[in-house]
């Protein structure tokens, strides 16, 4: 791989981002026009999916447009970015609903959507309860992102039963199902044996987190560019390990970052009671004493310094925090190796060489955070 | 129409109906299996909303079966089937968030979703709350069912674009919208003047209710049979003035309806507060006193039987309800008119004039409840 193909798959990506914005903006303008005409309030949920959607980095389009043009897809085809679109809609709904779950304050460095009409109840001075309103508004207004989602996926054409087509409608349902593990695990961990609770955790971070976030754009962006269910097993093959060695980073980062750099407070997953790989693996290896400090922890809603420092001992002193890291460094590995078995055909055009180096560089840069 | 045409229609429906059940009872079998390969867990979803499912009167896949027909599709054809399954998987889904969103207790005789999960919580010896837990269940299996839905609508195959593709999108925000709108006067409406609320109250109407109900689901076999446009507008005028009188005479029951035969309590409507058009007309009418009662009644959350004996007189000795059911009998006489000046081809089959004669009956007796 040449300096020159990373730069061309650099500045490519970089174009196919800018021509997503502009996409998006288009789509958010046209239904803020169109929901005006039954009334402005119903305009102001587009507003705020609209404003929630800029904030994203896009990881999900981009990875999919990587392996998109690196199977030989057309960077001008209207139809990857209605591919990127659907992705970042989906996004974007699906965190407005999380954040009803985890009943988070903010997201994207602003008010997440249930806070943000909630807020709108109390300046309105309108009456009954502005949380009740605020949930109330914000489940409809995820799902309209979620049906526009279906709007720009219906504009690519996929025929029914298509490879395409199925594994866009297993993403949709898998992330839900893997979300709603996650909660049953957060409510039922405390209560059972913790044997076999990072089997669970990995089964819910799978689907979650790696399928979501980076098996399935990867495999839906080769699909649209034609590519054999072999081609797709191979950028779906690459991406899974690549998607849990991200997600075992980022749980390490919720326990031990640096809040400056991670944007969260200190110890944030010990505060929110989330049941990790790592906290799983560090309470199947805790003795009964440490397992009910933990338990305590997690369970508290509101963890002070003393219980954050005394979690992290645990975390570390088991051996949990050196296991889910090394699991991830193998993971990511794994990852690696395959990326760099991936061949593509000898007369492969600059744009499909700049692909695959700059969803190299994506990829890698994904789980090379610092631990 | 003749006696023969009813019989012929009649028993088209009830075989399409009996053909929906089954196959809506296989897309739950099957995805519950896939959701089981993930996890048991993950199946309860599937199972929640199967039973909610069952329950349904199937009048929107009815009245797209219906119009389907009388415009000529092959009552044989999968795709109606998949409509049917479509409007039945997402009404299920509406009905979930919707819950949620009314804090509704049950639905349908049994408990609603989001209650369902907070007694599988409690029932399971879990932790932490039970209502935020069901509340969260809910949403994401609310998800589920959206994704359900989209997936069945797939399957039909509509062309991006096409008129039936842009009825389905346009069915999908347009409720939400609506539905939004109803949440938002529900806690603006005591902080404005009642001037132009009756008008605002019309749109909520006619969003969440009407459009969705009726409308959009004629329209919607209308154009899956081939219609024209200017065929599938004859069908979707007959069905948006039957579903506004659909709704005002629900709205007039959910006032002054017979417990023992809406399955409700007494004055159910003021009970939850509801902005309906009824409500709306009598705070236009009524005396600063008069407002302020109903106002108050209708914020309490538990107004006792004094008080709806109050609020009943209030919106008869205003003429409110008078001028809703004379408003509800002029629209239903007005779709009545128009669905008598439907035509079929000279050359129609039986079972294009029995779908007709079935239409007739099902929208007729929608509007003829007792009032």
């Amino acid at each position: 791989m040449t300096d020159s193909a990373a730069q061309v798959g650099h500045s490519n990506a970089t174009r196919f981002r800018e021509r997503l914005e502009r996409h998006l903006e288009s789509l958010f303008t046209a239904r803020q026009s169109e929901a005006g005409e039954i009334s402005p309030q119903a305009a102001d949920m587009i507003g705020f999916i609209a404003s929630l959607a800029s904030g994203g980095k896009r990881v999900r389009a981009l990875l999919a447009f990587d392996s998109f043009a690196a199977c030989g897809g057309d960077a001008d085809d209207h139809r990857i970015l209605e591919l990127g679109a659907t992705l970042e809609l989906f996004q974007t709904a699906a965190l407005i609903h999380d954040d009803i779950l985890d009943r988070s304050d903010t997201r994207r460095g602003q008010p997440s959507v249930h806070r943000a009409f909630e807020t709108l109840h109390r300046r309105s001075g309108w009456e009954l309860d502005p949380e009740h309103f605020g949930t109330s508004a914000a489940v409809l207004t995820g799902d309209l992102a979620l049906a526009m989602a279906d709007e720009a996926f219906a504009r690519i054409s996929a025929p029914a039963g298509s490879p395409l087509r199925r594994r866009f409608d297993r993403m949709k349902w898998e992330v839900m199902a893997g979300q709603y593990l996650d909660i049953v695990e957060e409510v039922a961990a405390p209560t059972v044996q913790p044997s076999a609770a990072a089997a669970r955790s990995m089964t819910v971070l799978r689907y979650k987190s790696a399928k979501y976030t980076f098996e399935h754009p990867t495999a839906l962006g080769a699909l649209l560019a034609g590519a054999s269910p072999e081609e797709e097993r191979v950028f779906a093959d690459v991406a899974l390990p690549i998607g849990e060695a991200f997600q075992l980073v980022d749980d390490d980062l919720g326990v031990f970052g640096d809040p400056a750099v991670t944007g969260k407070p200190a110890g944030d997953d010990l505060l929110e009671g989330k049941r990790t790989y790592l906290i799983a693996s560090a309470m199947e290896r805790a003795s009964a004493e440490e397992q009910s400090l933990l338990t305590r922890i997690l369970g508290a809603g509101a963890a002070d310094q003393e219980d954050i420092d005394r979690a992290r001992e645990v975390l570390v002193s088991t051996g949990a925090r050196d296991q889910a890291l090394a699991l991830a460094d193998s993971l990511a590995a794994l990852g690696a190796e395959r990326l760099e078995q991936i061949e593509l055909p000898s007369d492969a055009s600059q744009d499909q060489k700049g692909a695959l180096a700059h969803l190299k560089g994506m990829t890698l840069s994904a789980v090379a955070r610092s631990h």
